[in-house]
C-alpha cells in the first residue's frame, strides 16, 4: 500500500522546513550503516520528535511511505535534498567582507548545500581586487554592473549595522530577490523580497541566558 | 514618572530574547546619531514591531522608561548588552575544525558579543598542533585534560553529522554545560544541558523554498 497525502503546492510551514534537514541527516546516517528502509517511528526514536509529526512533515515532500517498511532511504535522501534546494546551485553575492563575511567566504560547506557565493563587495581598498577562497572581492560601486553579468538572486548581508538598511535597499534596487541577513539589525524590505535572519549574536544571547539559568541552580 | 513592570527572575521567553538584539542595534544607531532618549514607539517605527510588544520585551530587562521621553539610550545599550551576556566573556571550545569550524575560529566578531573560543579539537594530523586566529588546535583525545585547565562551559559543535552525537556525549561527560550546535543533526542531551541549534543549512533550506515561491509568481 502506498500513501501520498498532500499536494506539493501547499505552502510549507517554516517549522516543517526547519525539521526536514534533521530527517535528511538521519537518513544519511542510516544509509551509511547499510539500512534500506526507515519508518517515521524509527526516525522518531532517533531524534525525539513525534512520529505523527514526522509523517505529517514528510507529507509535504513528494515521497511515498510503504506500510510496515516505511520510506526507501536512498529515495528519501534524494527527494529531501531536492526539495530543500540543496541539489540546485543558487548563486549569491556577499556584502561586507568583515570578520564574519570573510569567514563565510571560507566556508565551502555552503556550496554542498546549494549556495555558491560568486562574488563579494566591500569598500576597503585592502580587500577590493583580492579574493578569498577563490571568490573575487569587488568595490561596492561595481554591484549594479556585476549584477547584469552574474544575475544572482541572493544577497548575503554581513555589513556593520549602521549601513545594513542602506545596503539592503541597494541590493533590492539592483534586483536581489532574497536577503540572508547575518546582522543583528532588523532590515525592512518590500513585500515580495525574502528575508532569512540568521543572527549568530541573537542565538548567542539565547544560549548565554539559558546557560546562566542552569548555572544558578 | 518611572515604570518598572516585571521582576527579572521570570524566565524570559525565547522570542523576546531574539528580539532584544534588534532593540540593541537600533539603540546603538540612534546613539551614533547623537540621540539621548528613545521611546518604544520610535523603535517600533524603525523596526516594524508593535510598540506594546517592545515595551513588554523591555520589561524583562532592568530598565525604566520615563513618560514622554522614553528610555535613556546610553543606559538602554548598557543594560541590554549586560542582560544579553555580551559584556561577560564566556569561554568556549570548538569541536571539528572543518570548513565551517575553521570559518568560525576566524570570526573575531564572536568575541565582541561575549564568546571567546579558547581552543579547538580535531583529529586531523595536519591541523593538530597548529592554530587559527591565535586559537590552538588540540587533538580530540586531549579534551578531558584541557577541560581541567580551561574550565569552559560552552562547546561549539561543527563536526560531521556521523559523529555529532558521539562528540556531544563526550563534551557533556567532560563537563560542558551548553552546546552551540551548527550541525544539521538533532543532538540529544541530558535535561540540564543547554542546546542552541544554529543550522545554517536549515536556514538556507527555508530561504531557497521561499525564494522559489516568489520566483514562480
Amino acid at each position: 500500500m502506498v500513501t501520498r497525502t498532500r499536494k506539493c503546492t501547499d505552502k510549507i510551514p517554516e517549522p516543517t522546513l526547519r525539521r526536514l534537514p534533521w530527517y535528511l541527516s538521519n537518513a544519511k546516517l542510516l544509509k551509511e550503516k547499510g539500512e534500506k528502509y526507515v519508518s517515521s517511528t524509527q526516525i522518531s526514536k532517533e531524534i525525539n520528535i513525534d512520529a505523527s509529526q514526522i509523517a505529517k512533515d514528510l507529507s509535504y515532500v513528494n515521497i511515498a511511505g510503504r506500510t510496515r517498511v516505511g520510506y526507501e532511504i536512498e529515495l528519501l535522501i534524494e527527494v529531501l535534498e531536492d526539495f530543500l534546494g540543496f541539489t540546485n546551485i543558487h548563486r549569491a553575492y556577499l556584502f561586507g567582507v568583515g570578520s564574519l563575511g570573510a569567514a563565510l567566504l571560507q566556508d565551502s560547506g555552503l556550496l554542498h548545500f546549494g549556495l555558491e557565493i560568486v562574488g563579494a563587495f566591500d569598500i576597503n581598498p585592502d580587500l577590493v581586487g583580492t579574493s578569498i577562497n577563490g571568490i573575487p572581492i569587488y568595490h561596492s560601486d561595481e554591484f549594479e554592473e556585476r549584477m547584469k553579468l552574474d544575475r544572482v538572486n541572493i544577497g548575503v548581508l554581513t555589513v556593520p549595522i549602521n549601513i545594513a538598511q542602506e545596503i539592503t535597499d541597494k541590493m533590492v534596487d539592483g534586483g536581489i530577490k532574497a536577503v540572508w541577513n547575518f546582522t543583528p539589525f532588523r532590515i525592512r524590505v518590500p513585500e515580495h523580497i525574502v528575508v532569512q535572519n540568521t543572527s549568530l549574536y541573537a542565538h548567542l544571547a539565547v544560549m548565554f541566558n539559558r546557560l546562566n539559568e542552569t548555572l544558578k541552580k
